[in-house]
């Protein structure tokens, strides 16, 4: 069982393996597979995942078998562990909890493919409601209070597989960063009484410099204070503190939103690693009017130094003004792809 | 001149560069140079770096010449520079400010050495007195509110030059790691009454199990919640909240406690790529009580992936307890070394 531990200083929870079997030094998830084992995300290699979850598959196919387009399973190597009670307990001036909580990997589709932009608008909506549903679903239990879903894109962005793949943390505390965002958007709402989000949201829409895409629903958008280069948020215009409160016309135009965005970035920088990651709302809390989920894409291409760590105070070479003038012009037709 | 903004719903500072001049994607560094060329940080290739702000050298010999053994450089590409008033600025519901600060290098041998490892104590106990004369130096500037000392080694820690070096950045306003760390630290100090650094200290010294190595004035170990694998903290035993008030006798411990930190981590890990950065005080603050200077070790064995930047919530498949018992076994002696 893993252990979370909690800095006493800023109060950053920490994920602490404990089982000593391991080598010391080894990456916390499987290498890329030699070319001559099977990808295990692949239809037909299904005995090489743990059993499923949710798969949205054709008619008459059976759990574990081929047939699937979108297929969810538990982590292999998990970082967090759905058995148990939770367990919180103080060592001296110390924190901890065991590590309850859930893993899950998303295989997006079941052919052998390592862009998401390969496949068709309608695959990646219903990698949307996958995201949804497993939200819906988690959020039931008590122990659970947070569910990050997230894609790692290439080696340089973490990812151990090629096959592309979301996976779905979900955490017994709110994560440093997420509360951070939460209490800053709170503070803002306090004095100003609007949503700092929808704030941005007319700010940008009416500069146009940062904007990547403007859709009836969408805006995607290099933010202001940009820490990586080609850094880009989509958030919906609508307020809506809750990504799993999504509505039904909203998902078929973020389908094309994130499509698009993502072609756009693969011409830009020649497919780069990158990591996707959605921002919402604790499970705990219902409708807020001061927090707005969002999307972020951080495309890799900077290396992270010890300046960066130390302070929390980035470095970025490329103004997002100019990366959104790169992206914007850069025309893609989303409208292609192969069918899972 | 590179600007700072802030991100409106954390607070976080980021220094974007303005200058378009250089390509879109380019590393803010130059890269690792080519065999034919000259180290610029070698003796006798002075003219490669700037002016220098400060040496220790033989006596007769010039600035600019060779004859010194720590020598002080401003960096060639700049985040931020010293030149023009500060001036800061609203846009719409955005911060900024114009890139005041200093970045600096510190070249810290003469001759072409990687590692730090290879000098004597006496060398890195002046690199310890130069990081301190610069701080004392640069907070006189009444622009200037932050200086953070780092080193970056090996590429992927996000060293552009091999030839072993430190980095000092002055910047108009206090990080935001910084500044959580100091708020954490304040409220712990206004409930209990202590300094949280020095009960770490107590806790840790009589547990012992994640001590490295302990000295009459410093205790290393690996934190509790440590974020990365062979993460490492030096904290000098007698509360201090600024590096540059350090005592002569503690630079002279340091030296030897530094160096063998670093010669049992190459031992363990290989001669892992890594970042040391010093976290101490802002300029504008007396004597605190609440806060305690230290120097923190991170080894870059893993990647950092999108669950860690969504969230700030670290996996770490090595226990601290683990890391400190085989670097605590690892016996090394750091009296030997090049002298410069």
């Amino acid at each position: 069982m893993p252990e979370l531990r909690k800095d006493p200083i800023v109060g950053r929870w920490v994920i602490i393996a404990t089982d000593r079997a391991r080598r010391p030094v080894a990456p916390p998830h499987e290498p890329f597979p030699a070319s001559d084992k099977p990808c295990p995300f692949c239809a037909g290699n299904e005995e090489h995942t743990p059993h499923e979850i949710l798969a949205y598959r054709a008619p008459g196919s059976r759990p574990d078998q081929p047939g699937w387009r979108v297929r969810v399973v538990p982590n292999k190597f998990p970082a967090l562990q759905i058995e148990g009670d939770l367990n919180k307990r103080g060592e001296g001036i110390y924190d901890k909890m065991n590590g309850i909580g859930a893993h899950e990997v998303i295989l997006e589709c079941p052919f052998h493919e390592a862009s998401l932009t390969n496949l068709t608008e309608d695959n990646i909506r219903e990698l949307l409601w996958v995201y949804r549903d497993r939200l819906v679903d988690l959020k039931k239990d008590p122990r659970l209070v947070y569910g990050m879903v997230f894609k790692n894109v290439g080696a340089a962005a973490g990812a151990s597989l090629e096959h592309s793949h979301s996976q779905l943390i979900v955490t017994p505390i709110v994560p440093i960063n997420v509360w951070e965002e939460m209490t800053g958007a709170l503070e803002f709402f306090n004095y100003r009484g609007r949503c700092i989000f929808c704030d941005m949201i007319h700010q940008e829409e009416s500069s146009e410099k940062r904007v990547v895409l403007n859709t009836p629903n969408f805006l995607a958008f290099c933010p202001y204070a940009a820490r990586f280069p080609f850094e880009t948020w989509i958030l919906p215009k609508h307020h809506n503190s809750h990504f799993e409160n999504i509505q039904k016309i909203e998902v078929d135009e973020l389908g094309t939103v994130l499509k698009s965005l993502l072609m756009k970035l693969e011409v830009a920088l020649e497919k780069p690693a990158y990591n996707y990651i959605i921002h919402t709302s604790p499970f705990d809390t219902q409708a807020l009017p001061h927090y707005h989920w969002h999307l972020e894409v951080i495309p890799r291409l900077t290396r992270v130094a010890g300046f960066e760590w130390g302070t929390g105070f980035y470095i970025n070479p490329v103004p997002p003004e100019q990366a959104a003038g790169i992206l914007r012009e850069i025309e893609v037709d989303p409208s292609g792809g192969r069918r899972a």
